[in-house]
């Protein structure tokens, strides 16, 4: 299974794709490939929204993976930064729907459980066991690609632990 | 000049098209289209934008407008439905973007100025005005296609001041 990551905010978007060999005795989590989309502040709103769906469009089909994976909501200090979330969160989902992907969304409890065990880790944590579950020599080029892979890998333990209860996907 | 304005929910979309023209001695607003995009409750969220952007894309295509206009901000109840306002209007913009028209935004303060002339008027009023502006004879169909017509005659009446004052666009 391959799983594309996507973190999303209204500068920088992460994005992180990660395998794992399902037939394998030994499921072992692969680094496919992450990074960032940066976008300019001198950009208009929908000049940025189109360069998100342009990058993440041609990531997914370049990457090919199963399926799309996103965090679930964010809890924003106000209705305007939620909104300007949404717009990019709006625009990743289409990405992933029009290349023909499911999405799954996870909350962000999930995805820290997930990767450090504790649903409360800082954010310092995750980027840590990021690197280590995925066996990296170098950090990802930043801190939303290294959430972005850590989406990525919630979806995988997620989908392990549904086949392993006999529920499968 | 013509004008495609959208009023961006969650569950409808309302969308409406106004011309005028600009070189005629008594310039008079026209309506050329409106209509609803009603979402099913029963897609999910990819599905549900996916839908949005392409309705809209076909409809920007098909009336051509010179540009694209929508509320600017919605202070909504609380940040998840913010959130989720935000998904449907980043749509809604990378609809425009990819049609290459550029994106204007109003305040409903703005649009209910422009349309009822007072800028807390309720609803009904900016309904009843939109029908009397346009000399339609039946009201358009939903009361999401009368906001975005609204917001579309919003957008003629600032570029016609812009004029009026030297000012230009």
């Amino acid at each position: 299974m391959r799983v594309f990551g996507i973190d999303c905010g209204t500068e920088f978007t992460g994005y992180g794709v990660v395998e794992v060999d399902e037939r394998a005795r030994m499921p072992k989590l692969a680094h496919v490939a992450a990074g960032t989309i940066r976008l300019s502040k001198r950009d208009k709103t929908p000049q940025r929204l189109a360069q998100i769906y342009a990058e993440l469009s041609a990531l997914i089909t370049l990457h090919d993976p199963e399926v799309v994976a996103i965090e679930e909501v964010f809890f924003s200090a106000n209705a305007k930064s939620a909104l300007k979330l949404g717009q990019v969160r709006g625009v990743a989902m289409l990405a992933a729907a029009t290349c023909g992907r499911p999405v799954a969304e996870y909350a962000p409890l999930s995805i820290k459980s997930a990767v450090v065990g504790y649903g409360l880790a800082a954010k310092e944590q995750v980027q840590y066991m990021v690197v280590r579950l995925l066996g990296l020599d170098v950090a990802p080029d930043s801190a939303d690609a290294a959430d972005a892979l850590a989406i990525a890998i919630c979806h995988i333990h997620t989908a392990q632990s549904l086949i392993a209860q006999g529920g499968g996907r």
